[in-house]
Parts: structure tokens; sequence; C-alpha cells
């Protein structure tokens, strides 16, 4: 029993500084490649549940990322009231080699810097390559890194904010002129300009559509990553029929997602509807017809490619508290 | 983003502080108490495999202990050669009213200890009043905390122990001098002594019986902790079937106790084998016809309980480091 192990903590700040969202992004070209391939291996979810909220235990493996990791992420609705995250959580990493446990990471920067990733990658492989406008609604806790994202993508100009709360949305704009550049950030603008918009992504716990299919104009890339559950939608059923749907898991979407899931229960689509997923387009020419919309309920994949560049650079350049256990 | 939790670091060091024997054998009382009752949701583990080993994730709640946990531990067999740990292992804990992570404890001596204390129970419980001889079959990592575990059942006078290897006896016997007291150990005695053992307890990895049906007493209590899946088997089929055998879950030991699951592959007793589970005889009068069984293959319930306390005690007296993720 004298063995004691080193068990690295990598807190939010560590890996803000270790992943760029520029990487992240090409990161999520390999985590869709390895779950369009087969070759991760990231079984059922586990929830824990009692009358206050939900345990998530993710866990996922894959021989090309060095790593096991387990996402143990919590849902608790009254945290809001108590001063606490609503979703807290962490990453544990073991190592492929030995099964040692190697680390410990705060999971809600990094879920948050993925979701974005993951709306950065479908934008950069779906939309038009002279995009200059784009529509952001939903001002929560996943909307910088979708800004973000976004902006890594395509040159926008411009990008408008919408939010059921006008003031969310103009103190969205405020806090993220840092990340915005160049670009215009406008808040609450009249929605006539999501015609003109070339890429809108919804990123809001909606359980309705936020737009509606005579708003947006024929040639968008919409990504819609939030409303989870099979009983939401953040997308109208008619601007779907009208477009090519890419997903990041077929069958998790068919589950999970309610853009799809209440399509489905409206008999709008069939039993043997069949979306392509992202990694199976990362390298097909432009074909997709547009309107494209991008459907992701999120998969432990993304966690384990990010958390495998994490553990790398705290290594390679020594960063991080290691705790001995 | 800004929200820091506060996560509590426990190591070996602060489990064996706030841990003692006589206290987790209470534990184990509480922990098969609330499996049997079902008040306690352990679900399935979940296994991610590569060509190394295996890392198991076992989540457990109860509302009785506060918390939820999980385990998440390896079995990497050819850490040997590398001087590592066979079965690393931490265990994550989330608290039951806000799910917020609160601590991550090493797990193997957690573990050894609170198998430890499952034997101590079943000796307590099954075991003759007046017991002064036992054995003890193996000498790895679990049997330190298996001998201190019959120790604190009964008074003994002398214990016996067996392994493969003598040299691997002699040294245990040796470095348990410690908690032995005035009890005697001695390594490698002639198998003769076996008929005098009032308590035998096995903690091998052995694939067949590590004695037989005619070398014991007819008023012996026999705990099996070892043998782990549903090939190998410590006990006889024989000692079984002439025995009153008790076990730690039913479901678990059907499917996963070789000893149970060899004798039904071999028609020895049909698919209603249906033994009585520890935590249903608790309070029960000293009714079971000896010899008695005692077959556990760990649930993880018993990390859970055990868990709680550490946490509770960490908490009262502010022991153990504090990391900020």
């Amino acid at each position: 029993m004298a063995f004691y192990m080193n068990v690295k903590l990598i807190d939010q700040g560590v890996i803000a500084s270790v992943l760029k969202m520029p990487r992240v992004i090409e990161l999520m070209g390999d985590a869709y490649a390895e779950l369009s391939a087969g070759t991760v291996d990231s079984p059922l979810r586990t929830a824990l549940v009692n009358e206050d909220g939900t345990v998530l235990y993710k866990p996922a493996y894959s021989g090309a990322s060095g790593i096991f990791c387990v996402k143990v992420v919590s849902v608790f609705p009254g945290n809001v009231e108590k001063g606490l995250p609503v979703t807290p959580g962490i990453i544990v990493v073991n190592r492929a080699e030995t099964g040692m446990p190697v680390a410990i990471l705060e999971a809600g920067y990094l879920t948050s810097l993925r979701t974005g990733a993951a709306t950065g990658l479908a934008t950069e492989l779906f939309a038009k390559k002279e995009a200059k406008v784009a529509a952001l609604f939903g001002t929560g806790g996943q909307s910088r890194h979708q800004l973000e994202a976004m902006l890594c993508a395509r040159a926008f100009e411009t990008v408008y904010v919408f939010s059921r709360n006008p003031e969310n949305a103009e103190r969205f704009c405020r806090e993220n002129v840092d990340i915005a550049g160049g670009c215009e950030l406008v808040a609450n603008p009249d929605r006539k300009v999501l015609k003109r918009c070339d890429v809108i992504t919804a990123a809001t716990t909606s359980p309705e559509a936020v737009f509606e299919w005579d708003e947006i104009g024929d040639d968008v890339h919409v990504n819609a990553i939030g409303s989870l559950g099979p009983k939401r939608t953040e997308i109208s059923a008619e601007t779907l029929l009208n477009s090519t749907v890419i997903v990041d898991q077929r069958a998790a979407c068919l589950k999970e997602a309610g853009e799809i899931c209440l399509m489905r229960d409206a008999g709008l689509v069939g039993d043997d509807y069949n979306p392509p997923e992202i990694g199976e387009l990362l390298n097909a020419p432009e074909l997709q017809q547009k309107p494209t919309v991008f459907k992701s309920v999120g998969n432990a994949v993304q966690d384990l490619v990010c958390s495998a560049e994490v553990i790398k650079a705290t290594e390679a350049h020594n960063i991080g508290v290691t705790a001995e256990l």
C-alpha cells in the first residue's frame, strides 16, 4: 500500500492557456473522424438521479488519443439559487498504456470550448467561403465560445446577437468585444437581418424554434447545439425539412436530439431518417445543398481528444499542480 | 467561467487515519443492509478495454450516504513489470444536495480495507463465538486487511498462513506481527491444521479450490473474497454443496462468482439457486447451519459508505489537501 500516484490537477486557467480555439477546431475533426470510423469506444453514459439533480458519467477511450477519460458532470438546476454552477464537472484521465490515473481536469470550460469548436468546424465545412454576416441566438455560458469559433471559421464583419432578454444580448456584446476584433457585435437587431445571415448559430435552452423558415435566407448554414433532450428543439421542422441536415452522431441524435425526435414523432420523417455525420463529410467537396443545418448533441470523444491534448501540453511544459494520492 | 471548485484530495495516509477497521465493519453492515433493501443505486459498471488492460467505472448513490461516488479502477496485469500497481484507482465524490465534486480519494487502500471489513462482518455474524483458530489463504495486497478484520471479529489465538510460495507466507507473518497482538501467526503449517480451524479466509487469485471438503471441520466458517470472475473458484463445489452459502449480492454472485457459476455450469445447482444475502441476515439469530461460506464479489455500495465516512471525518477535522479546479 506504500505506492503513491501522481495526479495532475488542471484548472480552467491551465486549459485556457494550452487549448486555443483554432487548434480545438482541428481536434474536433479528429474526434468526429474517429466517431464516424468507429475507432472510439464511448459507451452509453450512466446517470444517477436524486430529487435535486442528476450526475452523469461519460467514459471514452481511443487508441489514437492515448488515454481513457470519464467526464463526471452534474445537472442541478437548483444550484442557481445557491450561487453554484448548474452543471459542475470534472474529467478523470487514465493513461492508455498503464491505466494509471494521471490527471483531473475541470470540465466546464473544456466542454464549452469543445462545443464551440464543433460549431467552428461545421461552419468551416458548410458555410459559404465569403460569409460575412452571422447571427447568434442565446447568450448563456456556451455562447462566448460559439462566437469565438464562428469568428475563427470565417471573416465575419457583423454578428447579430439575439436573446429572450434584450439586456443579456447587450451585456454579451459588451463583454465579448475582446474576441470580436474587427467584427461588429450588434445586440437585439430587427429580425429582418436574419434574411441576410450567412451563418446562424443557436445555443439556447428554448423548447421551440427560435426562428422560422421564412425568416432566413436559402443559402444559410445553421449550427444548433442547444435545446437538450428529445422534447426540445431550437430549429423548426420546416427549416429542417428544407435543409441538408448533418449530425455529430446519428445514433445519438436519433435518440436525443429534439430537432429530429419531434419530427419523427409528428410523422414528418420516417424511422429510416438517415442524416450524414459530420465525420463522414470531413473530406467531402462542397456538396451540401444549402441551407445546411448541423445538429450536435455532444459526444464524449470531444472531451477525449481535448483532454489528451491538454495532458500532452501540460506534461511537455510541466504546467499544472501535481498531487500525490 | 470564473467559478472555481474546491476539491479535497484524500490519500492513503488520510484514509488510514480516519477509517479504522472496527468502524468499517460497522459500515459494511449499513452497506449490505442498503444493498439488500434496494435503497442504493449501483448500476452496472462500465468497462473500457484495450490490449493492455481494462478501466472500470463503478458509480453508486444512496440518499443515506449523502454522496454520489464513482470508483475508477484499472486492471493492468503488465504493471507488475513496470513497478506500478496492477489495480490503481481513485474515487470521485459528488455531494448529494448540489452535485458538486467535493473529493478525490485514492481507491486501493480503501478497497482493501472495505473488502477486509466484509470478511470481518461475515466472521462476526457466522463464525462460532468461541473461535480460536483460523487460516488465511493468500498473502497478496488484500491479505493484511483480511487478517486485521478476522482479528477484530474474534479473539483468535492462532492464524495459519498459506501461500503457493512458502516465502511469501513467511514474509507475510513477519510483516503483520504489528497487527497480530497476542495472536500467533504461523506460516506454511501442515495442512492437517485445517481440520481444527474455526474460520478459513481465502483471498487468492487461484483458479481452483485451495482446500478440499475432507480437509476442513464441519463447524467452520469460510470467507471467500478472491478468485475474481465466473471461471475461477477458491472453494470446491463439494464444500459449497455441504455448506450454508451466503453472498454479498445475489444477482452479482450468480453472474460473476466462479464459486457459483461453475457449480451451475456443471449442473450441480439449478438456475433457481438462491443463496441468502448477508444484508438479509444482519439481525437473524444464529440460525445458519454450519459450515457457512460467505462469498463476496464486492459492490460499489461498500466504497460509497466508506467514502461518505471519510468525507465526513476530513470535513469535521479539516484534514486533506484542498485543490482549486
